[in-house]
């Protein structure tokens, strides 16, 4: 069962070789097992954007990196299936903005936060909170092992970026006053609902554009990042991204109905 | 990583808990890793069905029943997914429409075929194909393990229920000559597309649904079953479904842009 062979015929062989990096890194004890039923619900969200950054993604990803930048205390919150599949960039988005990066997961056990640890610093990660007694803060709105969290990060932190998150924590954490930016492909989550910031597309996509978004707000300084965040409206945004969903089913809907039509 | 506790203040505990089967029964070797990510996928699409049967859905379920019913060697398709989920409802399906039951999988391996046979024997089942090696005969048009079925099952029948199937192979047993039944929670799948009954659903509530349109279709006898059949367009059938996706996300789309318009 641990060995997956993509038939090279396959007509989707490159969602399949994402997937198989997943399972690969489940089997190596970063994934949990709900992380592959999450990353599923989201390629059936990706489908319907056609698998493409959308406009409306994109501006999320700037007003993201504008968030990071301006922030006293940013910190780039990081669960299994985010170090399985965007460990690289998320080491370099933390250099570029001065972000920590923390552990944080909605299963917690000591192994997991070690290999996702040991992930981000074979990544080039120098320090990684969050692991074992270092989460020692807990959100006090949230039960069970999901309110954990570092108290020199997460706790103190004025923006979080939360990719992959679950609608509770990011609830939790807007309500304790963070700016909370989500990585989601679901529009209609409570999370992409919550959030500060929503970016609505394939973290595979979003965290590359992310790091480059951010390499070059640098340079332009902290007054653009200001005129980016005040004309951002993260519930515009998600009509569109909403919007976009919406015409790609439509489109798809009257192909089918043509084909119906054609028949008779 | 193998004990997963489901916080009871969850707003989707429902979900999680068909999740967590899956899960249990993955770890138990019946479900495979991409399994967990297909059901994710599924997760998405039953979200813009508004977790319910639809229409389009029942009057499919009418016409697999009436297929089953009427054909020759009609054969279910058990894959590590449906054997999880609904073991019982497939035993009772096969016993009141007289069909076989047969293991395919995608990526086989013996260990797997036998714990699904276990499962389906523990359900009731008396005759399990496509174990071993009496999955012997091939479907030349595909490749890999994917091709092998049982010369009794899958390769005799003339129709064939395939639940939670891949594209490929539904494509072939439709050349074959086959009537297909699929059960798949994407409408725009090349599966879904290509059957000849889709029964968009979860298989969760699409299999008792079926056990009760076979139970009752079988005392209203062939004629009925053949007036269903002469009345079933998939093409249309399939349509139905998508546009009913599509009404679900306007609306999400107009009550998110309704909470924007407030805002200004």
């Amino acid at each position: 069962m641990t060995s997956i062979k993509i038939p090279p015929d396959h007509p989707r062989a490159k969602s399949l070789t994402i997937r198989e990096k997943l399972i690969e890194h489940y089997l190596e004890g970063i994934v949990a097992a709900s992380g592959l039923i999450a990353h599923g619900r989201g390629e059936a969200f990706d489908y319907l954007l056609s698998e493409k950054t959308s406009r409306p993604a994109l501006e999320g990803i700037q007003a993201a990196a504008a968030t990071l930048l301006t922030a006293e205390n940013p910190v780039i919150s990081v669960n299994g299936n985010t170090a399985a599949l965007v460990a690289e960039e998320i080491v370099k988005l933390a250099n570029i903005t001065e972000a920590k990066i923390e552990v944080n997961l909605f299963y917690r056990s000591l192994g997991r936060e070690l290999a996702i640890k040991k992930l981000l610093e074979k990544a080039g990660a120098r320090e990684v909170l969050g692991v074992g007694r270092k989460a020692s803060a807990r959100i006090l709105e949230l039960s069970s092992e999901r309110r954990r969290v570092d108290p020199r990060g997460i706790m103190a932190a004025d923006a979080v970026l939360v990719p992959l998150e679950d609608g509770d924590r990011t609830e939790a954490l807007v309500r304790m006053g963070k700016k909370v930016i989500a990585i989601d492909l679901n529009p209609l989550s409570r999370t992409a609902q919550k959030a500060t910031i929503t970016i609505v597309d394939n973290i595979v996509r979003a965290a590359p554009s992310l790091v480059q978004a951010a390499e070059r707000l640098k340079k332009r300084g902290i007054g653009k990042c200001r005129e980016i965040l005040l004309n951002f409206d993260n519930k515009k945004n998600l009509a569109g991204s909403i919007i976009l969903m919406n015409e790609n089913l439509t489109n798809f809907a009257e192909k089918t109905v043509r084909i119906t039509n054609k028949g008779e």
